[in-house]
């Protein structure tokens, strides 16, 4: 289908066309293009854009990440199919940042697929094609990692990761960075810093604050982050959005309920034939 | 990948591993699985359960559909493949009810799929699959329709529709049903009757209602409705239950804005190894 640029939705049908066409060369699956219009349904109420919150998040995911010993970024068929650009910047800004392919739905052949679009954008090394460790608690083929990698960092960021799996990191006492648009999913919640943004705006933002911090004076510690409040705030952000959008839609707005005496009839009645 | 029925999201995972098998047989393209997605955020966000404003709805849905002269179900890759049983029932329920192949991305052999797809099911005349009329003010491949469906129709309900379909339709003077999970969508805002439920619970609870009503007496006049107040309903459910959750999860509640004041450093950072 041919998209018009003056289509409401043009960018938002634009990502989704490249994730369909994605996932006919098989760098995406079924579960991966389900998961993209849950994400949609949420940055849509985020007014797809990045909330004030959501960038003192990021600039504090680009402090951890020039604070680590040993960042990992954990790459998956989504973020890959819309983002291998965007980490080839941060591995650029982030000296030292591994680049591990994480799957969940793992075969040989979606890793090297996964690790080659990565290295079409820029990326010399990508690990985690070959996996030589396993990280416990988990099921076996979503265990798989690096030892070179998530095995042994002290920092993870997983864009776009399953609970499951972001707790399991945690657990394993890791400084873990999530980037998800739903503020209340299990990733969200299991992470240190969580980062409620779309994944290219997020790590394009870390990108540029840590190329930024990197020319002044870079960071030596972890400054404290409050998980909890920027969950909030982007809670915050989404009823504000229902209610503007309630508003402008001319629907009743959400706090009253609306009561059977008030009922006006069938709105553009009028306009019908007889 | 197999799966336990002690997930969490397990029946949301079972509708997307349906799905998902269906896409493979290519009676779902890729973007109804994006869609899938966006409805599953929706739906998540409204408890996953029909609210009494959609059980209202649906009632309402069902004595329009007894009261029509000619009415008509929409049918699309999606919704044959999570609900032709529930189409079928309602074709059971409501004599004369049309039941027409509808695609947003046709292809013949999609059309086919979808009108085998409900035969299975037991729906013994199937339109659409070789459209013989076109709606105006849409793009020639989604104005296709059958002469002895949607075009005469007086009541059509379109599940899972597209916004400008949707508006076409109500356009020509037709009176719009519609089921949808976004309260927000062109889709809800443009429909007469807009049913904010899961497609399934929706044409379920519809056939069930249209089977009360029958034996009863059948109506004989379109009760008005109130659609903007159904939508603001969805709204408030929706803004209720992320301030629940909210609570439930301990994040800090949405109508408070964090202050960096009250920031308590990382949580649980006592459990980490030093």
């Amino acid at each position: 289908m041919r998209l018009s640029p003056r289509h409401p939705r043009y960018a938002s049908l634009r990502v989704r066309a490249r994730l369909a066409e994605a996932h006919r060369r098989g760098l995406v699956v079924s579960e991966g293009l389900i998961a993209q219009g849950r994400g949609e349904a949420f940055d849509y109420l985020l007014g797809e854009r990045t909330s004030p919150g959501a960038r003192k998040a990021e600039r504090a995911a680009a402090e951890w990440l020039l604070a680590a010993r040993r960042p990992v970024i954990s790459v998956n068929g989504n973020v890959a199919a819309l983002a291998a650009e965007e980490v080839a910047a941060l591995a650029r800004a982030v000296p030292g940042l591994a680049v591990e392919v994480n799957l969940f739905h793992r075969t040989g052949e979606r890793a090297r697929q996964v690790a080659d679009t990565l290295r079409a954008a820029g990326i010399r090394k990508v690990l985690g094609v070959h996996p030589t460790a396993t990280i416990p608690h988990l099921p076996s083929d979503r265990a798989k990692v690096d030892r070179r990698g998530i095995l042994v960092a002290d920092v993870c960021l997983v864009p776009l990761e399953d609970g499951d799996r972001a707790e399991a990191l945690r657990a394993l006492g890791k400084r873990v960075i999530s980037v998800d648009l739903n503020p209340l999913s299990r990733t969200s919640r299991a992470a240190d810093l969580p980062v409620v943004d779309e994944v290219r705006r997020a790590l394009r933002e870390i990108a540029q604050q840590a190329e930024r911090r990197r020319r002044t004076a870079r960071p030596s510690r972890f400054t404290p982050f409050d998980a909890r409040a920027t969950l909030g705030d982007a809670l915050a952000t989404i009823v504000r959005a229902l209610t503007r959008a309630a508003a402008r839609s001319r629907i009743a707005p959400p706090r009253r309920r609306a009561s059977p005496r008030r009922s006006r009839g069938i709105p553009g009645r009028s306009r019908r034939t007889p």
